[in-house]
């Protein structure tokens, strides 16, 4: 008897324990859809790793507290030399930052046109396509076909440093040309009213597949997920491609485990522009091309509509100072497709010791990516507190949320990082520096806000006099007035 | 004691398995807002019936895991012959498409003026309304009576086709005055922030009743659903109105059991328009109609926006091929309310064998609804999983998510359906055919990507030269080029 | 044995009873966010205040299922005389309304200018900042002193009948310069997609604390809240600044137990423009200082962007019957950066006896405040049921969800009141009166749907010749018609 009550009384206890959070769980469920619970942030890395035959795609896990707070998940895509991304879409709008490498990179957008033509005046290739592969009975005119080569729409090249804003459900592929990996990074907005399903992340494969299925993807049972075609008989492939079964098979993809970044074998042909403004130190060189795809009225359809930037072009600087770093800010002024996906991207790099000034986003969460080097980071939540107090280092990444003031110290010799912001205009409020909110208040609330003196208050509003970065271990200058520096 | 513990054994299993599920749903309930587990799709019909006097509603159950993902719910309303629809709005944007038959449709806009009033302009109606009733003691003059007859806001044709857009708040109605049935589908849009109440669709009725209450609503005690007025203290309504109590009892409808679509018995004198452009084979006539209401400069005005448009009106079509069929788009360039309310719609009409090229919406749900026929239909989801593969015939829906690639063939001697997509400007990408997606993608991506020659590759690309519709069966011209057709 | 049995009965009845009630919550969490069960609503009083040295902060229970429903939080703000709000941001729009008294508020916006310098155009203030409090060893040169004095960001003279914008993340402070105490009531927009935490109000202090903790918040460890210097190292903050490690620790207020209202000793000397149009009785003198604040090209920009409007001034009243009261407008048309926080206001004073008459919000819910007097209101839901049938007086609050009908009579002297709306240009539908629904209405619709005679529809139609006020108890003129009125 007694270790029969005994049990069920563990057994009742345990079920209240469970219940008892099952009922809190629930209840906020409920009420607090997509609760914020950051007492504590954490430099996060990627949770899950999905190898290809050329490269391998880094998922963060977009449950963790911050992701799922910021309503964004993130990836990073390492393509190896004469790797090819293979060509995919996502039901969310995708901000992307080339990290390391070169490459060419396509989208293609319904309903525009093949702008890009084998001709002459491009790249000549060699005839290496048409070497005839025994076909079964397609009859084609030899004449045409050696006339004839390929047509598809715009092939970009890209580099480290280069932005690049995605819609959803518009295709998009990479490839490496260099000799380097290509690493690029990309924030995924779930939250956006742009993704219609839930707030997971969804890659669609054209072509390609995953053996490891969707493992970010909780609660859903996983399988290796297939390409698109995969999914309809082959007879219906065949029917709307107006090629034969055997082909349609093949578009399958049913025996292929080579994930989705392939190996190009020989030559990667596609016709592309010329290279121009390829090294950043080329200012003027670079700048005119940013220029000369400004400058076209062709820009006004959506087919030419730019969606790239970079963000290392020493001449687009914002904030620029030789002996701390530099900070460069795009946003929907600068690139108009961004008022559309609601994304904006910042890049900064500072050297060593330098000091980004406390400041806060005001209408947007911030993920900041660590490219190179580290830095000492300190972020202060809603209530005061300290919630991160720490190094983040290259290749980690860490969410700011709206209002949470942070302030940035670099601690290697160069600290260079990406903040993507759920916002097209984010707005940056600073704790100080000459245009910052301690600036803008009347000396009498800062007086009796903080119960120091009026000569204390001047020093607190007037004393620093850059706007965004400065020395961190300064001391020299405490209460002299300076003339003002960016 | 074997017994009882036994029992309890079983109840604690009990508990435990429905603790487990409860947990289980709340943590995704926190963490995933609307879960899209949509491995499996199917064609939904409608779930509850609301009879009436004069006709039915038919409601679709909202829950269903396509219309929850795709955050819109559906309502199928058949008016029979002098049925009058009483005025009623909703808490959502709404977008409907008249099935079948004809009628009138009236809206009342805040604030806008009574633009129709009797005169002998119009059709003049015999001396019905105003045989004495013999109301108690309102004094009104005979003369006065006489000379003034009625005064309301636009009152509009409509008949099959007519597509209809609804802002929230709205009040609507629709009288049949065909001879057979008119059918009306629409849907609700849930999830956009004009909704601004929570996901369920909300009724309020002006007149009328729905004795069965709102079964489509979970969690909530159901009672038979009254309309305001009966919300309100009799003496409320009189000093409102300026009316007497006992005509204040009566709008409160509470003997009423007719429902919300009334017979209407002797004629529906309402002022209305002459008929114009009512035969769909009618085009050029509609036409005119068409531009009639679009050329006057009143349209800038919310009064007078338009708010309908007629997707079988074969002038307007947008793919149109005689032997295939057609597909008409309503988007927010056509009727630019819809920019307003987010929603647009898609008509397509195909005949035996002809097929819809697969494609996906990259920025919308889709909710298909069959009007005629029958069609053969398969659905992909990101997985490259065939989540639907199966007939959908007439007054089926089945809701095709963002993303999902779908292809459809008729069966049936023609197959006509309506698509409410849940973007004012939904895009579509397709994978086969001129416009396509592997047709902007570089031969070298194709070749790469599936594993086939360049001559397959080829084939791929360029052997459809359709961009919508084609033949299912059609063998001959495989791999043969082929003038360009729509 | 019997007994443990029946105390396990117990037990697993009462575990029954709980799970049934999770499970059902969790079900519902997860398929209707935001669920808005209303068949009951309430006038609703502050559920925590938080005292300060110079006034208190109340604040309503934003879990309470009609706010809960509405997205929004809201707080009334009790300022003494000589009291500082001192500046604090938040993670959403917020929408202000002065209820009582007068004062000065100053706002940071990010990358303004300083545009107010104290010069002896302005209030010459008396030298009270500079007489020297022993600070050590910060060299500044006395010459340099005298001549330069502040510069700081606008600052603006409230009064009762401000309505005051602000977006988020922007700091915002108050001072009472009234014998009286300043009164502020806010909305804060939890459900707009601008704040993009989750549906919590958070207060981010730059000084300023709040001991007691966001008691408001559910489901979090309270603790004291301390600003936002408090969560840096004083180092940083040393460094940032470029001040002494003394001053920067003062800056973290940690002795500081004022809370966030402070009271000021002495003169409270900020630069201020001269007061103009601060009796609302002086009408034309009040309407001259809108129109100046309109008229300058200087409002294109954002840090000139106007964002306080006077909902009392009587010469830009809506709607206006000497005997019955006034309604007044403020929406998107007014105060356009009511466009970017999508909120707007409804100011109404009405005498006894008069009745605003029944209508709905077709697109937006309603925060009902009450600022003085007391009223008789009742609420129909979309059930025909009335959810509320009461009295509401000054300091209650109650919401009026999207959709549902309200009728209001003053039952005191005068009733006065606020109400706040989720969209920037709310529309409201009347059921009686000259721009009524039912005037909209064909007359054939009304005898139809509610089973009278025309004679009856027509007085139902046209009785009511207001659009908004009538007389509550007023029976004269019933079915006689009348000349139109306001």
């Amino acid at each position: 008897m007694a270790r029969v009550s005994s049990l069920l009384s563990f057994s009742l206890t345990l079920l209240i324990f469970f219940h008892g959070y099952a009922a809190q769980q629930a209840q906020q469920g409920q009420q607090f859809p997509n609760e914020c619970q950051l007492d504590q942030l954490n430099a996060l890395e990627p949770s899950h790793v999905l190898k290809s035959e050329a490269g391998r795609i880094e998922v963060w896990d977009h449950h963790a507290p911050q992701l799922r707070c910021s309503g964004v998940s993130f990836a990073r895509y390492i393509i190896e030399s004469k790797g090819l991304y293979l060509p995919s879409f996502f039901n969310t709008a995708k901000l992307s930052f080339v990290a390391k490498g070169r490459g060419l990179m396509g989208k293609v957008i319904p309903g525009c046109a093949e702008t890009f033509q084998d001709s002459s005046e491009f790249q000549p290739r060699g005839g290496e396509q048409f070497e005839g592969q025994g076909e079964e009975g397609q009859g084609q005119g030899q004449g045409e076909r050696q006339r004839f080569r390929d047509m598809h729409q715009k092939v970009e090249h890209i580099r480290s440093g280069d932005t690049i804003a995605t819609t959803p459900g518009v295709a998009q592929w990479f490839y490496n040309d260099g000799q380097q990996p290509l690493v690029i990074v990309s924030v995924f907005d779930l939250a956006s009213h742009q993704n219609q399903l839930d707030r997971n992340p969804r890659p669609f494969y054209l072509a390609g597949n995953n053996p490891q299925g969707q493992v970010w993807l909780q609660g859903r049972e996983q399988q290796p997920q297939k390409n698109i075609f995969n999914g309809f008989e082959p007879e219906v492939i065949a029917q709307a491609l107006k090629i034969n079964l055997q082909t349609a098979q093949k578009l399958q993809n049913q025996e292929d485990n080579r994930g989705n970044i392939v190996r190009v074998e020989g030559p990667f042909g596609v016709i592309r522009p010329p290279l121009r403004g390829q090294r950043p130190q080329e200012g003027d060189d670079d700048d005119e091309g940013r220029h000369g795809r400004h400058g076209n009225g062709l820009e006004e359809t959506i087919c030419s509509a730019r969606s790239t930037d970079n963000l290392d072009d020493p001449s687009r600087t914002d904030v620029y100072k030789p002996q701390l770093g530099y900070i460069s800010i795009l946003n929907s002024y600068d690139l108009p497709i961004l008022r559309f996906i609601r994304l904006s991207a910042l890049r900064g790099s500072i050297r060593q010791n330098a000091m980004v000034l406390p400041q806060w986003n005001a209408n947007a969460n911030a993920i900041l990516y660590v490219t190179d080097g580290e830095a000492q980071i300190q972020i202060v939540n809603d209530n005061g507190n300290r919630v991160f107090d720490g190094q983040v280092s290259q290749g980690q990444l860490i969410a700011i949320p709206q209002g949470f003031s942070v302030v940035k110290r670099a601690t290697s010799n160069r600290f260079q990082w990406v903040e993507f912001k759920t916002n097209a205009n984010a707005q940056i409020n600073t704790l100080a520096g000459r245009t910052s909110v301690l600036r803008g208040l009347p000396l009498e609330v800062i007086t009796n806000g903080f119960q120091i003196s009026p000569e204390e208050a001047r020093r607190v509003k007037f004393n620093t006099l850059e706007t965004t970065l400065t020395h961190s271990s300064g001391q020299a200058s405490y209460g002299r007035p300076r003339v003002a520096e960016a």
